[in-house]
């Protein structure tokens, strides 16, 4: 008979973690570098120590624990997510994975399992870009796809720059290329995380075995106009950044809708107006757009009937667009050596389940720059995620969970697979 | 000869005022009930205590200096405008006039005038509506518009509410029915602006005598979505109260610009996005609408419009719109008695003027309710206000106050007029 892993105590740690929470009943909102984010780290390493595991931080905020090999000098096979959430998020987004990730290794405990190859628990930092508005500060730092200087560059909200938040944290971001894997030191990586889509769900599946990751693209449009009294300036006088926006608002999604691939998406997220008062002419509208498909060109499609549109707004009314890439990663294929492991665990379970892609980005992505990376996908009900109606139905958790018990025995019972 | 006022005096006040202000070199900001509103009301006293003037200040922070009559049992003329600033404003909206009236008693005062009125400069709290979102507080106040329940409703964007705003700033809201004004306590009041727009630019002229001023009528729009994530939710399934509010945007703006008058204008002026990250398809979407006419019934047709294409979005895109009036007022005709006087005398000092309207709400239209009103506008250079770029010449000012210390002059000269 095959493990399985604890319903009841997995559920038991997502309800604990949805505890730390600084938005009670406005869903989950907790930032990397908060001291919420500290304190669910800190509960997830009083269970690491119960079990003797090796618990290390990296300068980025990392976290690993380390269930040792027979085999130390192999390298370790990684299991995890992200415990950070969009604000007033939900319970599941990268909480499914950490909890399961960890009750692997409990279940590993608890059997006496001695695997040869070491397997380790990882909690990326900063995954949902709350912060500062990039994503995946902690996993583009393990791919070493930045330095410390970049950390200067990213802000919060108040003004604060990345390196001075992670700093006054405890941390030390001047020494993030420490942080840098070599290829080798990870075996391989595998992820469980709910689909933030609706297509498990609308298909009455249990798993989803990830192929592709869909690229983003995310572009800052920055309108200039002309401040000016709202009582006293006729419209046909105007250069109003306010409706310039709208007028892109509208053709963007249009065109995202409409004119390129169904698996092409297009949001309008963020706005900002300045100085934002009922009576004033705006001066200045700032909008976000993120872009994703899992065929690249889809993405450049709309990058470029953006970029057109702009230079016409320009053109007609006087409105300067300015348009600035601020966040990128590609459409990103995950190994098949690993896929197929999960396909076959997922079969032999007899599990309904499907090949299928990721509209979301994930830390997976940024791993497959330094190891071989597989995902599995649970359902989420109705699609909903990243609001406080995000819901994974706790036996599909559990099943997913066993696929990557199962999976992770495998990838660590010897020393070729 | 007649007298003039001292233009080097009154543009030094204008000068120093101006520095009374949170963002040098981003325009004015100075709110009322801030610090820097004290100083500059400080500042002002002094100068009236120097010419013995009694001040008074009412529970809304209303100022009052008395320049005293040959019969104080006469009703008092009012000449004033108000200090407070939207944010990054121009150093000229509400200090011109209230600069001028000041200015207007140095006259009286140094040259010995004995008007048989009293006349009171008058300094209104809270006109911009940067504090509360709401405008006018302090006029309304004497107006009697409302009580002291309406101080609790209205709030900072912080949450604070004005009730408690006001209290803080050492005020008695509670007492705020006091303020209120009786038919015949004002004999006519008179109020010096600049025009906020660019016709008396436009047509070299000098003066404007005001002889309506446009209505306004402020909505909230509140458009509520459902929040997905933004990589995985397909673009048929959404419902994004950003794209519905940016088609909505486009429609009003149309419509003001090419389906009603032209003295008809429709502005969004504030835009609010929840949760408002780049990642996340948004829940609620709110922006105001700023709408005003001259006549009635343009602002009406703008208004049907809305609510006709807010139950439009409801039913095609199942984003439910709700439609709130947050502030209003009337079109305003003001009293001819004063407007005449206003035309008679510009017209004897052979400055070019016209009969206009005033796009811009004012104090002057507030005041209509319990005296009869008039007001003079100086030209703004190309129309600028609301901006750091707002200007007005000094000469323009000089002679826009000499209208109004001839005005006043004969407003209290006799018990008739």
């Amino acid at each position: 008979m095959q493990m399985e892993v604890n319903e009841e105590r997995l559920i038991g740690m997502i309800e604990r973690l949805a505890e730390f929470n600084e938005t009670p009943g406005c869903g989950i909102t907790r930032f990397s570098y908060s001291d919420l984010d500290r304190q669910a780290k800190d509960y997830i390493g009083s269970i690491c120590k119960e079990m003797d595991l090796k618990v290390s931080v990296d300068q980025i905020g990392n976290i690993r624990a380390r269930y040792e090999g027979t085999d130390p000098d192999l390298a370790p096979v990684w299991i995890g997510s992200h415990l950070d959430s969009v604000p007033n998020g939900g319970k599941y987004d990268g909480i499914v994975g950490a909890a399961s990730s960890l009750e692997v290794l409990r279940v590993f405990h608890e059997n006496g399992i001695k695997p040869i190859r070491p397997v380790e628990l990882v909690l990326f930092a900063e995954e949902e870009g709350s912060n500062f508005g990039t994503t995946m500060i902690g996993s583009k730092a393990l791919a070493g796809k930045y330095d410390k200087d970049y950390l200067k560059e990213l802000k919060t909200e108040a003004g604060e720059t990345a390196y001075d938040v992670i700093r006054r944290f405890g941390l030390d971001p001047e020494r993030v290329k420490e942080c840098r894997l070599n290829p080798g030191d990870v075996h391989a990586m595998v992820e469980l995380h709910i689909e933030q889509g609706a297509v498990l769900d609308n298909e009455k599946l249990t798993i989803g075995v990830v192929q592709v990751i869909a690229g983003m693209h995310t572009l800052r449009i920055t309108l200039r106009g002309f401040s000016d009294h709202a009582g006293t300036t006729p419209m046909n006088m105007r250069k109003d950044p306010m409706a310039a926006a709208a007028k892109l608002i509208c053709a963007i999604e249009q065109y995202a809708r409409e004119e390129v691939y169904a698996s092409t998406v297009a949001t309008v997220g963020e706005i900002e107006c300045s100085p934002n008062k009922p009576n004033v002419i705006p001066q200045i509208v700032q909008f976000s757009v993120d872009i994703r498909d899992v065929c690249e060109d889809g993405m450049e499609k709309v990058i470029d009937f953006i970029q057109e549109k702009c230079r016409e707004m320009g053109e007609t009314t006087g409105v300067a667009a300015e348009v600035t890439e601020i966040g990128k990663s590609e459409c990103i294929r995950l190994c098949p050596r690993i896929t197929e492991l999960i396909e076959e665990v997922t079969a032999k379970k007899g599990l309904p389940y499907k090949r299928m892609n990721s509209g979301a980005v994930h830390d997976a992505a940024m791993m497959t720059a330094v190891t071989d990376v597989g995902m599995i996908f649970v359902p989420s009900v109705d699609g909903r995620s990243h609001t406080a109606e995000e819901y994974t139905a706790e036996g599909d958790i559990k099943k997913g969970a066993d696929v990557l018990l199962e999976t992770v025995r495998q990838l660590t019972a010897g020393r070729s697979l």
